[in-house]
Formats: C-alpha cells, structure tokens, sequence
C-alpha cells in the first residue's frame, strides 16, 4: 500500500526521480518491457524503445497506472477526469477499468476514430470538445469542482511525468543488457512534455532532446527563450498527439534544470520515418510516435551508439497509414 | 567451443530437445528476446509471439545461427549454400555475415523485392531460379558437390528445426512470468515444418496445431493420411514464405511422434489477421506470418488461456500491404 505523505497528495508537488524509480517498480509488476530495438543509421546504431507495443499502443499507459494507484481510497470512490487527444485517454482507461475505478475523459471532436473507439471500448465515458474553440483544461475544470473527481492531466502533473520516466529506467537497463552501456543520449517525442520531462528524471547523464512537428514547436522556443511561450497560428500536421499549445510550468522547471533543448522536423521528414520503420523495424508507429526517429534520420540530432529514441505510439488510421506506407502522401 | 560428436556432424541425424535448448542459450547471447504479447480473442487471452520482430523481420535468425555456429573450422572455410523464398535467406545471410562465413542463397525469382534487396544487403550471393520449372535443391545440391559448401536447407536440417525451437523455449519462459504458467497449446505457420516441428520439440506437453495456406496444406494432409504427400496444383496465394511442395521426412518424423494436426485458412482469414495484428497489436506480419493467428480468431482452434501462437515474419511488400490494411484486398 501507498503511504500518503502530505508531499505525495499534492498535485503541485515536483515529480522525482525517486517517484521514476517507484512508477517504474509498479509497472513492472503489471507490464512486460517494451522492446528496445536496435536499429542502423548512418552506420551508428541506435535504439528504438517501441512504446507502441503497450497494450493501450503507447506509453501514455505508464502515467496512468502511476497515477490511478497512488489514489487515496475516497479519491478512488469519486473517480478521475482526464483530458486526452486519444492515447493519454486510453492509458486512464486502462488503469481505472483493472483498478475498478470510474473515469470520464475529456477529448477533442478530431481525434482519431480509432483512438475514441478503443477509449470507450474500454468501459470509459467520453466527452467531446472542439480543439480550436473551446478550453479542454476549463471542460475537466468544471467537472472536477462539480464532482469531487481527481483531475489527470496528459502532461502537467508529477505522476504522469514519473510514470512516463520509466521507459527510461526500462531503456537503460535493456541497453546495458544488450550493449554493456547505459544511454548517454536521449531523442524524445514532445507534445506537452510528459514523457520527456520524465525520461531527463530518469537518465540524469543523458543528454536529452525534444521533437517537436514544424509549427508546434512551442516547447523548443519557451527551452530558448527561457520562459513558456505558445504556438502561434500552427499549420496542420499529422500528429494528433503532439498539438498542444504550450507546456506547463512543472514540465517547463524539469526541462530547463536539465538543459533540454528540441528541435522540429516536417510532415515528410515524419512520413518518412514512418516508412522506415514499417519496413525495417516492422512496427506502426503513429505520426506522432515518429517525430524523434525523424529527427534523427534528417541528421537533426548527432547519434552515439547510446542514443535511445522513443517510437511513443502505434495508434493510427488505417487509411490514411495505408496511403504513407504506399508512398502516396 | 563446440565439441564435435559424431552425431553432431551428422545432417541426417534426428533433431533433439536436448538440440533445442542448446540453441535456445546460444541464441539468448545475441537475440534479446522478442516479445509475448497478449491478445484478446473471443474472451480468451491468447499470446503472440512476436518474431516479426527479429533483426531480419522473421525466425528464420534462429536456425541459421544455431547451424552456422556449429561449423566445423573447415566447413566454415568453405562456407554455405542456402535454399530459401526469403526469410532463411537473411537469417543464413545474417549469421554468415557475423561469423565471416561465405554464403550463396538459391532463390526463387518471384520472391518478394525486399527480401531479395535485404539478402543482397549482407554481403550474400544470390542465385535465382525458377519456383514452378526447376528445383531449387537439385540447383543447391550441384553447388555443394561442386564447391564444398555446406547445405542449409530452409527447414529439412535438424539445426534448423532446432535452432527454430528456440522460439518455443523463450515463449514459454515469458508465458510463465507473465502469467504464471506454461504454454499449453501452440498454433504454428507451417511452410516445410522446421518451425512447428522445433516447437514440438521445445515443448513436449503442448498440444501443437500447425496452420497453412487453403491449398497449400500437404503437411496437413500428410500427417493425416500417415505419410508424406505433396501439393497438388497448388492454387495462388499471398504467402510466399509458405509455398513449399512438400515436407521431408526427418520435419515430418517429429510431427507425427508428436500428435500433431493441421488446419488451412483462406486468403481472406488471412488478410484479415493482418489487419488485426495491424490495429491491435501495432505489428506489420506478412501474409506467411499470419496464418496461425488467422487460424485462432477463424475459431479453427479451439483456444486456452495458455495458447501460444507465432507471428512468424513481417516482411512485406510495402504496396500490397498497404491494400491489405486500407481494406481493398
């Protein structure tokens, strides 16, 4: 049983590495490693942690077992909200269906259809919100001041960003396993920041960057600029799970303490990662799980053979995937 | 080092368990494990074995570095002549590459681009030939009487069916820790039977179902009938890795002393596995890959909560798959 520490019941607390390490004890008692596949790149060999293999299709199922669990007993009879573009939704769907815990996620009217039907699939009611209109955080807002339920943010809260972490405790040990080293570089997917303020937790001698699609690089700018700025009039993209439209302090703080800094990559350059890693790892990995592999391949980011790249996620179109892998697009 | 018995050098000898687990710990040194991933059909929870996703996209690695790594000093001199529609071509030319070893693959001329392009890609010769007009062993059989090399047959060789079994042992281990008992029933692809027969081998108190393509199904028919037949105006079929004429007898010794029984599946069962492996799973799974779990969700198996099923290959053509999983085939 979690004790709970005046520390660990506020939801303004700083996620730890501690906390990594502790969310990475629990979710291995309950998941198998994601794989952590080696893969040729400009004569380097670098390693693909495949999050899309979760059972949800990504590692937004990490933060949402480290949250749902760390639960009081009377936060657990009232229940969650969260709020999700679809992958963050379907891991606290996940959780509360094996916790038997009743959540509501709050999610926008576009995301994918393939990502809606598996968070209801799995038990979860779902509230529709338009992306470009209405406030998704002020939707969750009311709902928890009405009822009482726990608020689980996709990316600014410490559990979420602890529970992403450890992909990176996983990683690291994989890559010692494999390659007799720990991972000096890290290449991460970026939306919000969840996952890679959790992974810089995690590998503290890893030097870590983020990606970002062209246009939705707000984290990047705010990491130069030293303070949270948002994206301005952002062009279309592919990626559903990466349209956030600034990070949150607490992700901010970890990124900036460690000397994170991103970069972008284009619709085609993401494309063609895609593609690769269809064809030579085997894996369908979403747009937006394929933003750091992209990077690496445009040559955005220099590689070590202790580079660890996330494929964060695997829940796609099918045909829209169908017209990537053909070339079409 | 290798000892080397007189058993041992014998191509003719009988493949053992005993073979297996050896193969099992001298592919654990260079292979991490690839993963088990539950699946849910109709209620039940099956586990897939996800070879797809080994460094050539299918199991075939297994057997030939099992047999490649038990060459005498003087075989690995003369080096190696392969028969293969792809798969064992790479996992010949894998091992081969790693050991230093020379190797020629025979190939049919039809075999899928990318297999022939990734053979080509680890330094292999390759010599094509025609599938339905010349035999591909009378072509492999002429190079080793005339140059010295050792035969690699794709499935009829007791280290290959050995070296395949290695799938069975790793399957079992991560069954047992994942949910706390062993594999109980195992549906296998079956082209010649290297595979299921190491299977059977590797697990001695499983119930063994192997699965082909309609039409295809000799092996099937051989074990019911009692003795080895053959295809017989074999109709067209998706699955090149599968289009085998016939089994042999030291493949078919093990899978009748094992009470094992076939079943076939349609072109279209198997279309719609890899649509499923596709939006459940994130996996891409060639045609040949799919027939087992094909198998399990036609209902031509009955399932257990201990059932194991392979997911064999994932190397496709990038535009027929994209058909498959847009849904135009």
């Amino acid at each position: 049983m979690t004790e709970y520490s005046p520390d660990l019941l506020d939801p303004m607390r700083a996620p730890s590495r501690a906390g990594v390490l502790r969310a990475a004890a629990k979710i291995s008692e309950i998941l198998a490693p994601t794989p952590l596949l080696p893969l040729e790149v400009d004569g380097r060999t670098i390693w693909c942690k495949a999050e899309c293999l979760q059972p949800i299709g990504a590692f937004k199922i990490r933060g949402g077992w480290h949250r749902l669990t760390d639960l009081t007993d009377q936060q657990r009879a009232l229940g969650v909200v969260g709020v999700s573009s679809g992958n963050h939704a379907q891991g606290v769907a996940w959780a509360a269906k094996r916790l038997g815990v009743s959540a509501i996620i709050v999610m926008p009217s576009d995301a994918p259809k393939a990502k809606l039907e598996a968070t209801r699939a799995l038990g979860t009611k779902t509230i529709l919100y338009d992306r470009m209109t209405e406030s998704r955080d002020a939707i969750a807002a009311a709902i928890t001041a009405e009822t009482g339920r726990t608020l689980v943010h996709a990316f600014g809260d410490p559990w979420v960003i602890e529970g992403q972490g450890s992909a990176g405790i996983e990683a690291d040990a994989q890559m010692r396993r494999a390659a007799g080293h720990g991972i000096d570089r890290i290449i991460a997917c970026c939306g919000g920041g969840g996952l890679s303020a959790g992974l810089a937790l995690a590998c503290p001698d890893a030097a870590v960057t983020l990606v970002e699609p062209e246009g939705w690089d707000d984290v990047t700018r705010s990491l130069a600029k030293g303070s949270i700025c948002a994206v301005e009039n952002p062009p279309p993209t592919a990626c559903d799970a990466l349209q956030t439209l600034s990070t949150y302090p607490i992700n901010f703080a970890v990124l900036q303490a460690r000397g994170v800094t991103g970069v972008a990559v284009s619709e085609a350059e993401l494309r063609h990662a895609q593609r690769l890693a269809f064809a030579r790892l085997r894996l369908v990995v979403e747009p937006g799980g394929a933003v750091a592999l992209a990077a690496a391949l445009a040559g955005k980011v220099a590689l070590t053979d202790a580079t660890m790249i996330t494929l964060s996620g695997g829940n796609v179109d099918a045909v829209a995937y169908a017209r990537v892998i053909a070339g079409e697009d």
